[in-house]
């Protein structure tokens, strides 16, 4: 312990902490980088973690006791969370080797009760902990208050925008008739009404839209949809604008959130479908004690969301289209600074991009933090430059850069990896392999039923060969004008049981990282879609339509190692982007492009 | 109803059995094809399906009601169970479309009890149709007796043949190491001791063999093994040889099946771990009704005998070579007769394919029923040239043999498809489709913690890509001189989440099967190995060593369809076959594989 005069902003942060629990007798508190929307992004005033630690990434949990505090992250973070966190009052520990409720359950001096708010953690998050705790003789104890936001005096104010119609030219279908669809299949499962947890699916049911969080685009709120598609959205009303009613059609009411317990009283011996997987433990909790017949399943929404009718689909191949003419003057400008000897650093480069997206028709925001990466940086996959110094691009190497953008008509991520000067030959073999990868799943044709695991393969194989690999997914599923990570379909080594379905929309990512050397991906969104039907029983066969417009690197590739298809593939996919993108460049943009682009 | 003097065989013995139910108040009756020891072959006296209805296929089910009686079988039997049932007496019906308890709990006229022998079923079967049935207000009744036997007058008597010892020089590893290593796994499982209710298991564990039933060399009976390693193993003693005792080692004593309740009892409040899922309903109730406690969960032996140790593993590449130039002679003799204008036909085929099998150093028998098929005969993914009149080969199609051999050091199981005279266009595009995706499987280096399901894609990427499909898995594990289908491995399009180890047999056997035409199939069995360490984590770097030694027919191919790399590995492969079969063969035999490997 410190001397007071001396303590630290942490120190002083966790003894106002310490005095709040030990007013209501807690031996233990558990402080989540949540909010009680349990989304990726947080709203300033809900960086509840980052207030108390210092600690800014996306993931994290602090565990408070009476005389010690631990943080727990996982490997993404190893590096940052020491730069960011005043180890002289939080210990730091592995997420994924150290589970927090382990580690708290080993802690003897712990004995009894374990505070938490029920609102910031999911009702299966609640489930499992209990277990392990109650084992160790402790319990979880729900708090009415959340302890964080009684010491937290300089807390920033919510800052309500309003939320704004997408119409039909963007949504495709209207309210009314995605209500009417759902309540029917919320029936079918058995349940009188469906409890919408997830603000993505509320937002996407009303085809409104916001600007509560970064990144993504909509209003916080949760729903109440019944069976015969009246819906209760639960939000502050304040952000409901002129023409809402119209929009959305019949049956729907507005409540403020305080209104939901009472709203779940109403619910009293009916049986409502919720995802305890995602929904929040108060959630669950007060329709238990509000004695609703709680039928655990899938959010209804999820799946239908992520099929793209053929408007959202339009709207995803226009918005490529416009997002790829950024990239390409991107691309362009960032071989003449190259050639120029002027090598920008990570933020400057990351910035010119955001310009250039930010200057495209129905743009809105970028749809995650960008990763501009020079060199040994882009091995860390989480890499974000603006955790430190950013750093110059590296002559003689890689630099990587991830991103996208929210477009009113569609969502977008790519990821290219571009040659700065002369890469290396080992650089250069690994980028074809990666790129490889990327061709053959891109590529790939397979029946109806098949799922993102047992493509995942395809991706992995070349670099499997050489005993190589990358240590995250192959694709996640990517929302329109929605969350650039979405479900329900993944391609990923773990397993799944959901099937890729015609109108989802989902990256092909791979890569591959060589710690403190360079990092490589490779990274287009495709749309799953029909393109026959199988000889023999006629079911559908699928394949993807790659949406994302944008050259690759030609001097990264290693010509002996593609196959002849692989190069057609490449020369054909070039030939799109100069097609479709070429009409939005001019100039030296153009000439770029089409030197770019010139078949191998 | 038919005349009593004109009743058929089928009649006549469903209403024996009808006596039976009424005495005791049976609404319905379960008859499986199964015996207690619920296996894929069944020795004659347990052949209680075919006894009753007539029906020879190696799954079905009949549902013997008062006034009707109805067979399930599976689509591989749809074809020959109306040939071999009389549809006067019973109806039938599939089992997929129509799951038999689902089935049964519609039928109005059945109200309570149905009758099954719990001795022929999974534990798991009574779970889940307890559940049907409960539903309909139906319940199981357990029989002590099994009614068929009571009915089976000329029923077969079992022959019991003595096992055999099987040295050190096959197993590699004595019975008493075996033995105290699983006893220690059982114990770190939390468990007391295991109850083996495979034969399998019991068989390896003791290092015998034995002739209880066709095709899979074993006797029949189960275990009970203790944490330390004792072992009691209930089978009949009069099978046990000379030198059982010295052989197995300390700690094992052999007991009559009839003592298995008394065993259970003398388990009373000890922890047994016992398989729910492969072991029969009976033993469960017993073993719950003596008071044990039961820890579900794998039988502890699979796994250990999946992973093939150093002298299994030379067993079987040594079993391959000798397998391989029967197989050789076999393909030379079927081309000169071909030549000459002697079509064979499929039963003359497989019986001179076994003569050259059974001549084989170590041969003891068939590892399965030949399937010798011809033409559009092989389209039948299960077919059986017994069942009715063996078709004689075509000319200018295919024809296709999928055999293998029971030898003291390994099993086998191989499939060729054979041109007969100038096969078409197709049937080549399709040949070459099937190799390229064997040869995909067969070159697929993957990290350790890969299953099946993630690498089943590589064997059907080329016949997805032009919407073609087979409707099978790709690969089954094969035991060591035990059973050719065993697990708990697989390679399959369905989720497993075992991974693939060293030392595990699997087949690699894609197909192509076009109705009424003809069928495909290629098939080579593979030893998983370690073929080096991830660059990144040094986890271990996985691969597949081919043990099948035959050529494939390359006049089969479409050489513009193989890429450099197949060619290479297709070519290096038959080297192999001449290198390690052509010191078996000699003259026309040694003359014609090196013409039928000469390089593409």
């Amino acid at each position: 312990m410190t001397d007071s005069e001396t303590i630290s902003i942490t120190g002083q942060r966790l003894q106002a902490l310490r005095e709040k629990m030990a007013e209501r007798g807690l031996s233990a508190l558990v402080v989540p980088r949540a909010d009680q929307y349990l989304g990726e992004y947080l709203p300033p005033h809900h960086e509840r973690l980052r207030w108390l630690s210092g600690f800014t990434g996306s993931s994290g949990m602090l565990l408070v006791l009476p005389d010690r505090a631990a943080i727990f992250v996982d490997g993404r973070y190893t590096v940052q969370v020491r730069q960011q966190v005043d180890s002289g009052w939080i210990e730091i520990h592995s997420l994924t080797e150290q589970p927090p409720m382990d580690w708290l359950s080993r802690q003897a001096e712990v004995s009894g009760r374990v505070g938490y708010d029920p609102r910031m953690h999911s009702f299966r998050w609640r489930q499992s902990s209990n277990a392990v705790l109650e084992n160790a003789g402790m319990e979880l104890v729900e708090l009415e208050e959340n302890l964080v936001d009684l010491c937290w005096r300089d807390r920033p104010r919510p800052a309500p925008r309003q939320a704004f119609l997408l119409g039909a030219e963007y949504s495709g279908k209207d309210s009314t008739a995605k209500r009417a669809e759902i309540g029917k299949q919320i029936v079918e499962r058995g349940a009188d009404a469906a409890y919408l947890f997830a603000a993505d699916s509320c937002n996407w049911l009303l085809n409104i839209r916001g600007a509560d969080v970064p990144n993504l685009p909509i209003i916080l709120g949760s729903a109440i949809l019944h069976g015969n598609g009246e819906m209760l959205f639960f939000t502050d009303p304040d952000k409901i604008p002129d023409g809402f009613t119209p929009h959305v059609g019949e049956g729907v009411s507005v409540r403020p959130e305080i209104e939901l317990p009472q709203a779940f009283r109403q619910l009293r011996g009916k049986t409502v479908l919720s995802d305890p997987d995602t929904a929040n433990a108060w959630s669950q909790l007060a329709l238990q004690q509000a004695g609703v017949e709680v039928l655990a399943g899938a959010d209804p929404v999820i799946l239908p969301k992520a099929c793209k009718n053929r408007v959202e689909v339009q709207g995803m191949r226009n918005a490529h289209v416009r997002d790829g003419a950024a990239v390409v003057k991107f691309l362009a400008w960032l071989d003449a600074e190259v050639l120029a000897g002027r090598l920008p650093d990570e933020a400057s480069a990351a910035g010119h991009l955001g310009e250039l997206r930010a200057a495209q028709v129905h743009f809105q925001e970028p749809s995650f933090d960008t990763i501009s990466a020079a060199a040994a940086n882009a091995a860390m996959c989480h890499y974000n430059h603006l955790n430190g110094t950013p750093a110059r691009l590296e002559q003689n190497n890689v630099y990587l850069v991830d991103s996208g953008g929210q477009y009113f008509d569609g969502t977008t991520d790519i990821t290219r990896t571009v040659a700065i000067g002369e890469a290396g030959e080992e650089v250069r073999e690994r980028f074809t392999l990666v790129l490889k990868g990327m061709i053959a799943l891109a590529r790939a044709h397979f029946p109806a039923g098949t799922t993102g695991t047992q493509l995942d393969v395809l991706a992995r194989q070349f670099l499997w060969g050489r005993g190589l690999d990358y240590n995250h997914g192959t694709g996640h599923g990517v929302g329109s004008f929605l969350s650039v990570h979405e479900g329900p379909q993944r391609i990923a080594t773990t397993p799944t049981d959901v099937a890729l379905q015609p109108g989802m929309v989902v990256s092909d990512e791979p890569g591959y990282y060589k710690d403190d050397c360079y990092g490589i991906r490779c990274e287009n969104l495709v749309l799953v879609t029909e393109v026959g039907s199988m000889q023999d029983n006629g079911k559908q066969l699928l394949g993807f339509e790659t949406l994302t417009m944008a050259p690759f690197d030609r001097r990264l590739l290693l010509r002996e190692l593609l196959t002849v298809d692989e190069q057609r593939w490449l020369d054909g996919y070039h030939s799109q982007v100069l097609e479709r993108v070429g009409s939005l460049l001019e100039g030296a943009d153009l000439s770029w492009l089409k030197q770019a682009i010139r078949p191998l």
